[in-house]
């Protein structure tokens, strides 16, 4: 099989919610999957499905909520399944492999790559998933939630693990920045460009009569650091070379005056 | 200034929404702050606030509700802050720094943990941050979305990015697992104890007939690597030889029989 790890692979993978009390939180789910690129939504024996608030909370997601599948058991939801992850508070009986969010979503996006069914499987608002259900699973993902208020609201809990498959997906896409993107609308100066402006602070600052007597060149060090730093660009050196010419012929002005 | 970025730092990052028109995206954002053990919250004239709707969304996080910062401006709300990061749908006249949710976090947490005050600003449900908000900012980050659907719930993205900053504390912490968790609650198997299993099974399935006449030696190589695969422990090596044992004495006994 070949590996197609991309954003595409995300629609192979389904969210399963079991017995969801509040309709508001599958229309939130639904929105925090769309969000993410997601849209496989299958409902385990929810309490109140279709729902007004479901709807509301979907926002423009409500198309996932007309596809969503309604079944009667976890097993029906995951059959076909080679995959199976549950969200886990991870205090049970009986310990199982454990992944935080960034590992799990990388194994799950690198298994649907390769032709996977994968299913990220979610439990009810206040007790989550039992033993049993847990133990269908061949993972348990854990948020590394604060341990003294651990619970993540169910529709939180699915934007987290949703939004790590997303990066994940565009990191093995090559669409995922590492660092700041600056996004400049205007050529970055040169160097040479950056000197001319230097010599102009330079003059502009001797005709105004203002330098650092005890350490004249300290100040022009801590302008090229300052502008350095700030990564002129072409019109930003136009801007600042313009505003030297004005003080200098305000000044050759005032002195001739 | 010394570098100690961990959790504690994480309280020294406040959270302020701008504007927000739903109490109940208030109380959840409280909710998701707390979870990811942040505390400070900073209201910039909200709509309707405190109200029910917002007490009973923050679930168990009323107390950042009673401790939250009403102010009537986003000036006051960032004036002591060294570092402003505002959220931003990134579609602006301007191009501004923009740093995605990881590498933004990270620079947060390093700020934060030198001693700077750190903000990050959330705008309105419908229209986000005005041009003139983001351009207080000292960068912005966005949630890399799916672009056909891109606008998350306000408290979801605050989810994130407070998710974000905690794996960055973790991380900075030493406390953040690089891959897989194998809580055991058992020893692994030893090598010498994996092989007398294996020794075991070979005896026992030529006891039970039970092996491949076109190729003897491949049964024993799948075994092999399906319970190396498995990593298994030591109680999972004695049930595994206890079956064996059970299965060559019903062997024996039928023989017998």
């Amino acid at each position: 099989m070949s590996e197609t790890s991309n954003l595409s692979t995300l629609s192979r993978i389904r969210v399963v919610l079991v017995q969801t009390s509040h309709p508001g939180n599958i229309g939130a789910t639904a929105r925090a999957m769309k969000n993410m690129g997601l849209d496989r939504l299958v409902l385990v024996q929810p309490k109140s499905f279709p729902h007004a608030e479901a709807t509301a909370r979907a926002s423009g997601a409500d198309d996932l909520l007309a596809r969503a599948q309604v079944v009667d058991s976890l097993a029906a939801a995951v059959a076909d399944c080679q995959l199976v992850v549950g969200a886990s508070a991870r205090s049970r009986t009986i310990p199982w492999p454990v992944m935080e969010p960034r590992v799990c979503a990388a194994r799950m996006l690198a298994e649907a790559g390769q032709g996977a069914e994968v299913a990220l499987v979610m439990g009810r608002e206040n007790s989550g998933l039992s033993n049993e259900e847990l133990e269908r699973c061949h993972v348990h993902v854990h948020i590394p939630a604060n341990p003294e208020y651990a619970s993540l609201n169910l529709a939180a809990a699915v934007q987290v693990l949703t939004y790590e498959l997303r990066m994940s997906a565009l990191a093995a896409a090559g669409q995922l920045p590492e660092g700041e993107i600056l996004e400049r609308d205007q050529p970055l100066a040169t160097s040479a460009e950056l000197e001319s402006l230097y010599d102009h602070f330079a003059c502009a600052l001797a005709t105004l009569d203002f330098y650092d007597p005890d350490n004249p060149r300290q100040l022009m060090r801590r302008l090229r650091r300052l502008f350095n730093r700030a990564r002129l660009d072409r019109m930003e050196v136009n801007i600042l070379r313009g505003i030297l010419s004005a003080a200098e012929k305000a000044a050759k002005g005032k002195a001739r005056g």
